[in-house]
């Protein structure tokens, strides 16, 4: 580990200040709670937040839907609804064994939990207090993290990509990709073994759905029409900010799940305690992400953007994700703030490679989450930047590579974009036959 | 009990692989949770459950309002409101007490709880740790079955019925037959007796409503203009597919305390195993609903079908519903696919019949709740194929003869249908005075 | 305390039936619940209602947005975002140390927590089972509380009111006026020390927010057009009744969470019954509240108002929120009953003074939330009708003086009201520079 410079020493103690109480916190009481009772609570954790996080597919359909153009927005509800589908069939085929080693199984050792097991085929097992919580409720818990990767890749491909290659993707996604690099962390992996940290998933979900949704972006182009020949961007408005908010409200509610039961246990007085600081960490950070992104647009374009705001409190959402223990409250505001920041200044950068990310995804799950994944050694003593880097450089290149390989693949076979007059006149017509507002008169 | 064939014998294999380890789960170690956070467990569990299950009330408004056209959208949102508010209150007013029987009220055994108790004026004791969960808790999960029951009707006959004729059935559906036969099961009556399974409502909640809303169809007729004069059928395309979608969403979340809290009880390490168990089950069944519907409507039709999709997800929680403990994952999987392909294959038979199901709640919740009912022995070993076709039988003659004589009654007497001007300018004008849209350009 | 008058005895019998039961819960068994334990039910109560008390956020956020016209959408859609997470950085910053006195800080005792307490940049202590709960999960659920608040005032002020001013007043709102206002009796202060009782905050959040709304809508003044000079009254209906519905269902639900886990406990079997009949209560003064709206609205109009059905069930839920555990089912109906009353016939009342209420915050949330306040005695025998005006005054006096003073500074240096010509063409544009729904061809 190098030694870390006087500014991020600082800076590490204004992230981190409650270090101590913590510390006495983790080193507190002998529990006082039975296996049995403290089984049920961590059981109610896993569920209640396994709920929340399945509420978050909702959260993104929302948010995608109501930052397409009308024309696409059947095509875009039904790709949320279907992911989310297919990640609940392809997690308990394969992913879920591709993620935990077992001792059934064939494994490579800290880099795919187990081929194939036996008992596998269903994972979920009677009661055994001694286990800490039901294998059901992890399972559940578990799932839910698998389709959020999935739901982060259908925002940024909207309004051209195919149906039917989109979900071939999700289901390698879903049942492969996502499966296999969180076992390299989740799964007791070569990352985990390195002491890499990553709480609740800024790289391991958010970036990893980051990386998938670049490599398709890349391969698929952006949008006709979206880049003029005159180097000015066509705008493309969503077409329904109310359901944006909805979805972002949604999202903010699900990730209380999200960070708060990755945890994974709430059947102590002191993981009751850290499930709270987890809560407000998680709201704090959210809230100073969407503060962030008032500032920066009213600062660079002189008026305020709601869909930057959205943005910029999920990306607040996106950076505490990896460590929302150790912060401080102030800490928390801070690494929220960046990231908020991150959603309203990657955004042309972006453009300026001509990546058309519909829905903004990459700046949000992608960029913010390695913010937030390289900034845990601020407030986590046990977390080293080197490793920190090592662990987002091992997923990304993983993620992007074979996303990057697979949609090649698609558009060289099945080709993953519909023709331009489709593209036109919108996917909700030539992909589904179905308009999502056939009773409202659309503007040309 | 016949002898099963051989046939049903297999599938039964495939259905409910870990009956032994449920077995072992069912027979495991004796209770190490005292009384006391048993009771509290147990009433949590009912309180997040019931707010899970209130949920879905919006649930079905969000469906409904983005099924119907937009001229009768405030219509729906209305009937949808009311007849949640309606349930709360006729519930407590007879409809607990004709559930349940008590010891001082007038009753019929097995067949009605009780007509009236003094005591039952305020069903909510105080707490009392013997009781297992507190009656309060009780008392508004229950409440919550009641008043899903009733929203189940209100898509079906959407567009063309009546306002006030259409509250009074949701008094008589609340306050009198769903109790009635509900209590046949869940109030130790006949059914139970017999060895009825229903573990979380299929038939007692989803056909339930199911048989009401079709009687109402059938009497009500179709709506104008549905089936033409040359056989063709006009469609009449939902108006706001992204409502649709979020209300779907909202069940499919609700549907976690419908099924997880209807074990009961989560006091203790097997019941949070079985809970976390169903809360699994009950998402591989959406899951394949959904994904059933999307292989049935792009075989039949050639394209897939958003609305399909969204019946097909919610018809394998419908079918999930009567026994989401006992089958193994891959059965559940089995359960809900078959569930998601009644709901598309159902809706031309409807239409053979001029029965225009507006949301399509019969094949969702009459034909899949059937379906799961009737396949209840396939898993546990405790149920009987005939048994089940009995309770199917009971309950679905007694509340469509009972909803047809009513719907007939409000017929002959006021009228339930608007008449034929008032339905082409839409239930919103005629009978709110109200539009939901009012700053839109509708399509005419 | 003056002698009730007969009727209010009679009444007082009517709504506290189980005052005898609630007395044999208040002195039942001696707890049997480990400290452990109880402190982690206890702040589990504090997350799942904290949680549920932020979605309401997102309930405030769809019901304005779909009440105000489509021309102002994106704003108020803007202004519910952010005025959450200025909430959160506020009620931290110094909030919650103004409402709760502490030992390290200055303090006015009785009126002020503490001005400033170097321990309080974070509150959020490590576990210690002595405390009951975790610091976090109460500085979480109170945190909500406080944007409750906000989220109440941004519906009135709609469609005419600037951003930043409207962003300043909410800082002071959420960073000093609620929380000195709340610490009087949730802070320990004089109101409590006289005995003024306001279970969940009939007055505390709710009136207060609509103190501050009336005190903002009589400076600002009614939006252009709206009174016109004939002496009628311009009808501007709101765009998006099925948001609108959405909105109620969501604050119908995240209510069982601001009344419910303001019983502050569940670590035992009283506990846990009270917050079961808790629950109770809330829905059933919900219901009654919308079928007394229906009731009135046919009668006074001749035809049912969906937007005042809504309105009826929030001002039964506002009017329950003040004693939501002493009544009996059939009390918590009268006063939900009463409520949803006067939300339909305050309104009236409010346009002969021309005061503009976008939303109907002031009926709802003031009015009915001073209703829900005075009638507590009626079921709660250690209130008092004198003590509780007082507090009604006390608070109110405070939040509307305090609201004019700033609203009236706002005006006189920033201005809070945009121009005429912005006004007409909406907020959207002026304000934003951009649409909600720009696909769809709005009427003029």
């Amino acid at each position: 580990m190098r030694k870390t410079s006087p500014l991020i020493a600082a800076m590490a103690i204004l992230v981190a200040l409650p270090a101590v109480a913590q510390d006495a916190a983790a080193t507190g009481a002998a529990p006082a709670v039975s296996a049995d009772v403290a089984y049920i609570f961590n059981t109610l954790l896993f569920l209640i937040g396994g709920f929340l996080v399945m509420w978050m597919a909702a959260g993104f359909a929302m948010l995608e839907a109501g930052l397409v153009r009308s024309r696409n927005v059947t095509t875009q509800l039904f790709k949320n609804v279907s992911l989310f589908a297919i990640a609940g069939l392809m997690y308990w085929l394969i992913g879920y064994n591709l993620m935990y080693p077992g001792d059934d199984g064939w494994t490579v050792p800290g880099v795919i939990g187990q081929i194939f097991s036996p008992k596998a085929i269903d994972p979920v097992a009677a009661g055994d207090a001694s286990a800490g919580y039901s294998a059901g409720s992890d399972f559940f818990f578990q799932l839910m993290f698998c389709a959020t990767t999935a739901s982060i890749v259908s925002g940024t491909l909207a309004e051209r990509v195919k149906l039917w290659p989109f979900m071939i993707f999700t289901v390698l996604l879903t049942g492969v990709i996502y499966p296999i690099e969180a076992s390299w962390e989740w799964g007791t992996g070569f990352l985990d073994q390195m002491g890499f940290s990553d709480f609740a998933g800024s790289t391991l979900v958010h970036a990893t759905g980051g990386f998938a949704a670049l490599a398709g972006a890349i391969i698929l182009g952006p949008r006709s029409g979206k880049y003029r020949a005159d180097g000015r961007m066509q705008p493309m408005p969503g077409s329904n900010l109310a359901l944006a908010t909805l979805g972002t409200f949604i999202l903010w509610l699900g990730w209380f799940g999200f960070n708060g039961a990755s945890q994974l246990a709430i059947g102590s007085v002191n993981d009751a305690a850290d499930v709270s600081r987890i809560f407000v960490n998680t709201n704090m950070a959210a809230s100073a992400g969407a503060i962030a992104a008032i500032g920066v647009t009213q600062a660079l374009y002189g008026k305020i953007d709601l869909t930057m705001v959205l943005n910029g409190a999920l990306a607040g959402l996106v950076a505490i994700t990896a460590e929302p223990l150790f912060p401080s409250i102030f800490g928390s505001i801070l690494i929220g703030a960046v990231g908020g920041a991150i959603a309203v200044l990657v955004v042309p950068m972006l453009d300026r490679f001509r990546i058309d990310d519909v829905v903004g995804a990459i700046p949000v799950h992608l960029v913010a989450g390695i913010w937030g994944t390289l900034v845990v050694p601020a407030s986590n003593p046990d977390a080293s930047y080197i490793t920190q880097l090592v662990g987002v450089a091992a997923i990304g290149a993983f993620t992007f590579v074979l996303s990057f390989v697979i949609w090649t693949v698609l558009k060289a076979t099945m080709g993953i974009r519909v023709d331009e007059e489709a593209e036109i006149s919108g996917l909700d017509i030539s992909e589904m036959g179905m308009e999502a507002y056939p009773d409202f008169v659309q503007a040309k």
